[in-house]
């Protein structure tokens, strides 16, 4: 119906305006004639949490390239998987915003850290769900090794856990469930993305002439 | 005049935001100690909207590519007509944040339901007057079946009395009439697409190699 | 350096943003009970100065791809000259708001709406400077006819004067200063395009195979 | 793994974004009857900072794509170092607005435009490193002159002790300063394109053909 590659465009912008919209949390300090450092270093958890969801939604952005230069065709249900996927993506700067400015006010920073890493969660289990209805749908492009794309599920599904434990570690403190939700971002920048390289580099045989 | 491709990349850029920017429209609350979850919870109109809006957006944005992709060329008057139909979907965001912001506050929320209503019901009429306009000015692809597209124009003009329905519905209970917009986005995901699939088969060949 | 198809993709995303961005504009009124249909009715000027300026990023978007499927090359002086034109676009939804706002509460409506046309005044010329450019430096592409480019030109240099009577008829009437402003843009819509017309039948040959 | 083209589109969006986002920060002035011209007038430096950051964003894209179009293969490393330099790209606008705000208040103007250089100074590294990784890494394409290459990566680095020279003048002066960073982005804009150009030119014989 709809083409990958239209699929790929409208993912791209739901993606890169996500992630810019991140920008829009950053609020000016009014402070007083010489108070504005102090302004800008308190909000630090702005930057911190900033940050961690412009990479998150960066190495998303990866990994859902990944998965649809591996498809086949695109069908109706796969359309609809990705809308709410994208639809979740969407609204990561709302966690984002709110678990910067509890984590400066100091209070139920914990409970804004558990939402944050909840809505990662329920991202990460979309993407999942994505990539499961790829490869178990026969949408799986022909040239893409079954047992390679196994694999990639496999390490896809590591998520399902991690988030949770996150989110575990933010009930004992904020600041470290931060620092957790950002090894998982790298995490899947360097783990999930060599299992599929074979195929990709055929690809950029075509690229360049 | 202007590509095929052109104007889907200036469509596909208008989509993509409007259903991003209504993350903006998710307002952080600044409650109490203890008082976040609920604060959060007692928001749940903005995120039921959030997620209509962004739904019924995803949606649209499929069918515009349907009709799209059955465009031979691209005249003056169609881009006339498709520059109003963006013009109503980008201003989406809007009706979404009243609708939201009454259902909360409990006051004429049926009024604010019948206001969304209506612009959807304007952007309905709107990409059937695209649709209709390329079926009828002679500008559809010579490879798309006459029946087949005049079948989907019927189907499409299912949606101009179901809105109108969802605002008779809002003026009893604007919950319910949200409800009734998530159905008809629901039913233009599932049952307008088979109808145009045939030609979108032979278009996946020359995608991948 | 930069090629055509990567000029026009950064453009049409500053084109797409630009108007979808006019929406926050659009302020959720916060009416007592009864009265949000007077409260949004009272906000006329918003959705008017919307509409225009929608509708006149749309129509300046098609005469900027027109421009550059007629360009045989990008070169760095047009890349700048482009660049200060997109950093008008970009502006619009300022000096609109300014507009809306002013034009609502009732003074100094006539300057907000010569301020408003100044700002799309800089944009007019600032087009006609990309075209006089290409076709003047040499990057017209070959199978461009000279007579046509020529001829667009001066229909181009039409919005020169165009604007500054728009701005002359705000000092009357700030309402007839945007209707004059509405007329632009329509204006642009439907007599400048057919100059160009024969080179753009040719291009539609090779877009679908 | 990703294509450059993938990678090109995500960037591009970011740039774009970001670019367009900076007319957030033009705030409408609330003046009494007369008092509209003053009031714009007095807001120059956040009219001053938006076209510096413009022009800046719009200038640095001209250089991404110089560098993206020598790529012949993008590896993870280079997708994370360039995730990282878009994420310093998406923040221009917070820099900015600090900048502008500052200076129309008239106090810590000073450390307002320290601020502002240092960002621009981190972007500037972050992308001499993209560029670095791809000559260094072996990620160049093959009918690139290596000479070009490195000629280019020198004087890229020009930048990196402009920004700190730009931060010293803010110290003394912030409007100095912001003169500077002016001439900084017109020194990208005219002085490290030409380097690349015999290149460019075979690229622009396959785009029209």
């Amino acid at each position: 119906m709809v083409s990958t590659s239209r699929t790929e465009a409208f993912s791209d912008g739901v993606f890169a305006i996500a992630a810019t919209l991140l920008v829009l949390e950053l609020k000016i300090p009014h402070a007083e004639a010489g108070g504005l450092l102090g302004a800008l270093l308190e909000r630090w958890p702005s930057y911190a949490t900033y940050a961690v969801s412009f990479l998150t939604i960066g190495i998303i952005w990866v990994n859902h390239h990944a998965i649809l230069d591996r498809v086949r065709r695109v069908d109706r249900p796969l359309l609809f998987v990705n809308l709410v996927f994208l639809m979740l993506v969407a609204a990561i700067p709302f966690p984002t915003a709110v678990f910067a400015d509890y984590l400066r006010e100091g209070h139920e920073e914990r409970l804004a850290a558990a939402i944050y890493g909840g809505t990662m969660w329920a991202m990460g289990l979309a993407i999942c769900a994505v990539w499961a209805y790829v490869v178990r749908g026969g949408l799986l492009h022909e040239e893409v090794d079954r047992d390679l794309a196994q694999r990639s599920l496999r390490i896809f599904a590591l998520g399902i856990p991690a988030y949770p434990l996150g989110i575990a570690v933010s009930v004992l403190s904020a600041k470290l469930g931060l620092a957790v939700y950002a090894l998982i971002a790298l995490f899947y920048m360097f783990d999930v993305l060599p299992s599929l390289q074979e195929g990709a580099d055929e690809e950029q045989l075509n690229h360049k002439p």
